[in-house]
């Protein structure tokens, strides 16, 4: 395993230039945009050099071409993580993770096939010593800011230990990135009071307890929204399900909007009025405004996009990367999971 | 454990009328309404007589003083439930279940507290014959009809069979009473892929299978909405977080109007102009318009109304129940769930 980066280095960020259904162009405008804005971090692109240089050339961007890694191979949203990661080698999902294991570089930003690159991170990159399960989050938006939901759908049938791990390195993120000092914790639950809840969430509000984090106790679904707590922790089953009706209850707004917009021209005037105000209430829900997913819980950074990432989308992940890193997140994340190690 | 009902006799509804935000007004006001309604069956009401006899006279009512059924106590909202049973052995919600315990009715509603009816249907009642767990549903609207998810808080560490248990009844319950035949069932997870998901659906979906139930497999958070499934089916811990996080989107976004709303006079026209549609799109998901929620699994009918239940959501309730016991709902629950006894 690698050693945690320590140093106040100027953060290497290779960002995936074929990952998303945009790509190459999407990641290669956005990433060069964030590092022309920034000028504070080293930017390696990885994937077919031909196609990545067409991109840079055919939209006028200027990119030091020693700074492309190239890969051969893609692979494809649909593919099979774990299947694709052995079956292409030379993928740069597959090459970029092992380009940051051997200590080339400090970040990894893909928008591609969400499974396979967290495989790769977790297991080319590999976890930072105590972890058991790396954790993928959303945030989500609430009527006081925000609020950073873990696990979204990096692991499945979580133990108690896992749950505090997501609440020791939710709870540092959220106080590094979102800038909530000593943020509020809470277990997504069924019922509020003590002992309420299923076998998991009761055994690991027992261990969440004896922590120093801020922890508020169980909190149910609509919390979520209320600004009940800054940081809240749950299965990875259950969160990716809950992210998913999220987005399918807005789906079925708009749809109903569209239907309703179609009855009469009165309607379609009202519909049209009020665009503007849905997509300003609706937006928070775009995880790619917030920079992307970021998978905690692995020895370098590793920021997951929306397959749909605009460049702006992209550009705000590159600048997260370059943020944790200023904020040595791995090395505190590592130190607190330490402190922690005998809760179990 | 009483027998199942299999005669086409009138159905005879026992209404909790100290159940609910508005009891006994609202209670009383709606099953009445739809017990003249129909005319099909025989009401009964159970609670403190005077306040009953009070608000028939204080609002014009004609109701047979014999088929009130007085009961003392009343079990308040935010009691435990098990423990309100225990101590309130006089309660509405006590003395209805026993009355259909006994074979005197067959149906019980009750806006009142959701756990003490389910504690009191399930332990007073009693469960149908090889039914594991019951189940609570609640209808989501999605852009073809509608889907009922099972279990939405009855079961918390629901077990592959019980799962099972949910699909059949589910199927049967949206059959009978949604009118859809063969209706779709569906396993909530996290991808479609057969294999994909945590133990207890990859177990379920193994049960599910060898019915002859209409069988899509899996089903993610987005496809509640889509009609990808008429019945979808997941373990409670899930199913009641994600009407609680549904709840929220929508308060969310309404408090999102609201401030955009509160910035000038033009907004203020703008959501005042779409208030309606708000209104319109968002009327479904509140499960008062589809009569309540049903707990399936128990021995007669039981149906639970949400706290602030209005008098028209009592109506539907009751009107629901009538509809239950006309189609035979639990001899069908009860034959299909021997039929599948041996499958483990």
């Amino acid at each position: 395993m690698d050693t945690i980066p320590t140093n106040d280095s100027k953060c290497r960020i290779v960002v995936d230039a074929m990952g998303g259904d945009f790509s190459p162009l999407n990641a290669i405008v956005g990433s060069i945009q964030a590092y022309e804005e920034s000028g504070e971090f080293e930017l390696y692109l990885v994937g077919q050099t031909d196609e990545i240089k067409n991109v840079i050339s055919s939209n006028n961007l200027s990119f030091d071409n020693n700074k492309i890694l190239h890969a051969d191979e893609v692979i494809e949203m649909g593919e099979k993580p774990t299947q694709a990661l052995k079956q292409k080698p030379n993928s740069s999902i597959v090459v970029g993770a092992k380009f940051i294991r051997d200590g080339n570089a400090d970040a990894f930003v893909s928008a591609g096939n969400t499974g396979a690159v967290m495989a790769a991170s977790t297991l080319i990159i590999g976890r930072i010593s105590g972890v058991g399960r790396p954790t993928i989050s959303v945030s989500m938006p609430n009527e006081t800011g925000i609020c950073n939901l873990f696990d979204v759908g990096a692991s499945v049938d979580s133990k108690p230990r896992h749950l505090l791990e997501y609440a020791i390195m939710g709870s540092i993120y959220t106080e590094e990135i979102n800038g909530i000092k000593n943020p509020t914790v809470g277990i997504l639950n069924v019922g509020e009071e003590e002992g309420k809840g299923n076998e998991l969430t009761v055994a690991a509000s027992e261990l969440i307890k004896k922590t120093n984090l801020n922890f508020v106790g169980n909190v149910e679904g609509n919390d979520i929204f209320k600004g009940t707590a800054n940081v809240i922790v749950c299965d990875g089953f259950i969160g990716n399900i809950l992210i998913k009706f999220g987005e399918g209850v807005l789906s079925l707004l708009k749809h109903r909007f569209k239907d309703y917009a179609s009855q009469s021209l009165t309607n379609k005037i009202k519909v049209g009025l009020i665009r503007s105000t849905m997509r300003e209430a609706m937006k928070d829900f775009d995880y790619q405004t917030h920079g992307g997913a970021p998978l905690l819980g692995i020895n370098k950074i590793s920021i997951i996009g929306h397959g749909s990432s605009t460049p702006k989308a992209i550009k705000n992940m590159v600048l997260r990367a370059n943020e944790m890193h200023k904020k040595k997140l791995i090395e505190k994340i590592s130190k607190s999971i330490t402190q922690y190690s005998n809760l179990k």
